[in-house]
C-alpha cells in the first residue's frame, strides 16, 4: 500500500477538534467519551462539529494517523537533505521527540485504541507505522553500504524504534529536559548500537 | 512502598482464570467483557468464579501485577547469583523475554487498561514497575563502580527498558525466533549502549 505520500492537509479548526478530542480520549478512553462531549470541549454544536468530522470513528482515525504521517514526512525530508548516517540518526531522533512532545495524547490514544478501529483503518495505521520503520531501515542499510554501520537486522530496528514509541508513556513533556536533550540521549543509544565507530 | 518482596502465591485455579481473562481482555477490552463471560471461558459458574476472585477489578489487578512481580523476583535472583555486569544484563534480558512470551496478553491488558484501576491500585502497579527498574539501575550502578559500564542516567535506563516493554506489541511469540535469541539481540543493544568495552 502506498501511504508514504499522504498529506496532512487538515484545517486549523479540525486540528483543534482533534487535539481536544485526543486529550479527552487519552484521559477517559475512547469508549467512555460521547461525541457531544467532544463538541462541548471544542465549543461547537452538533451541526458545526459534523461539518468538520464525519463520525467519532473517523475522528479517532485522524488522531491516530496525523502524527505518524508527520513523522513520515519529516523522515523523508531528512533522507533527502542529510546523507551522513550520524546526522540522519540524530535528526530522526529529534524529529521523533519533537512530534512526541506535541502529540502525546494522540500517541496514547493510538496505542490504547487501535483495536477500536475497523479492520481496514487498522491496517492503514499499521501500514503507516511500517512506512516510518522503512525510513530507519533505509538509514541503516545505506549506513552499512557506506561502512558507517554494521548490518542492522529488522528485529534490531524494531527494538530501537520501540524505545522511541514507548517514550510517550514516561517522558515528562514540559519537564526539566527539552525534547532535543532527550532526543540526543536516545540517538546516542542508537549510535552505540549500530555504528562501527563509537559515538563522539 | 515496600513491594519488592510480594510473592506470587496464586493457586493453579486462579492462575488459569487469570490467563483466560487476560486473553479475553486483550482481545476485546476490559470494559467490553462481562464477568459472566470470564466464568464461561474458565468453565466456572458465578459461585465457583467468586470463590477464586473478589471482583472484576481485583482480577484485572492480579493480571497486571503477576508478571511484574515475577520479573522482580527473577531480577533479585539474578542480582544475587551473578556478579558480572555482562552476565547480569544477558540474564535480565532472557528473563524479560521468557516472561513476555508467557504473559503477552497480561502485558497488553496492563498497558491498555491501567487507567481502569482505582488510584491506589494504579499506584501499586506503577510502584512495582519502579521496583523492576531499580534492579536494572543497580546493575548499571555496580557496573559503573567496577569499571564495566559508563555512568548510565535514569533517563537512559528508562529508554532501554522501554525497548523491552514495547516488545510485547510486535515480537512474534511462537515465531521462528526463540525468546533466548531475541533476548540476546536486545541485550547486545544494551551492552553496546552502556559497556566501556564493546560487546563480544
Amino acid at each position: 500500500m502506498q501511504t508514504g505520500n499522504q498529506r496532512t492537509d487538515i484545517s486549523k479548526a479540525k486540528r483543534d477538534i482533534m487535539q481536544k478530542a485526543a486529550d479527552l480520549f487519552a484521559e477517559r478512553g475512547f469508549g467512555s467519551v460521547g461525541i457531544s462531549e467532544v463538541g462541548e470541549v471544542a465549543g461547537l454544536g452538533k451541526g458545526a462539529l459534523y461539518y468538520h468530522i464525519n463520525s467519532k470513528e473517523e475522528l479517532l482515525y485522524s488522531i491516530m494517523t496525523d502524527y505518524i504521517i508527520q513523522l513520515i514526512a519529516a523522515g523523508h525530508g531528512i533522507l533527502e537533505t542529510k546523507k551522513d548516517t550520524r546526522s540522519r540518526i540524530n535528526a530522526l531522533s529529534e524529529s521523533f521527540m519533537a512530534t512526541m512532545f506535541q502529540s502525546r495524547a494522540a500517541m496514547t490514544v493510538c496505542f490504547r485504541e487501535v483495536h477500536s478501529l475497523g479492520a481496514e483503518k487498522r491496517e492503514t495505521v499499521l501500514s503507516l507505522h511500517g512506512d516510518y520503520q522503512t525510513i530507519w531501515e533505509q538509514v541503516f542499510e545505506e549506513g552499512a553500504q557506506s561502512g558507517d554501520c554494521r548490518d542492522v537486522s529488522r528485529l534490531e530496528t524494531k527494538a530501537l524504534l520501540g524505545m522511541y514509541f514507548y517514550s510517550f508513556l514516561w517522558v515528562r513533556v514540559g519537564g526539566r529536559l527539552s525534547s532535543k536533550k532527550i532526543a540526543r540521549d536516545f540517538s546516542n543509544i542508537v549510535l552505540a548500537a549500530v555504528m562501527v565507530d563509537r559515538p563522539a
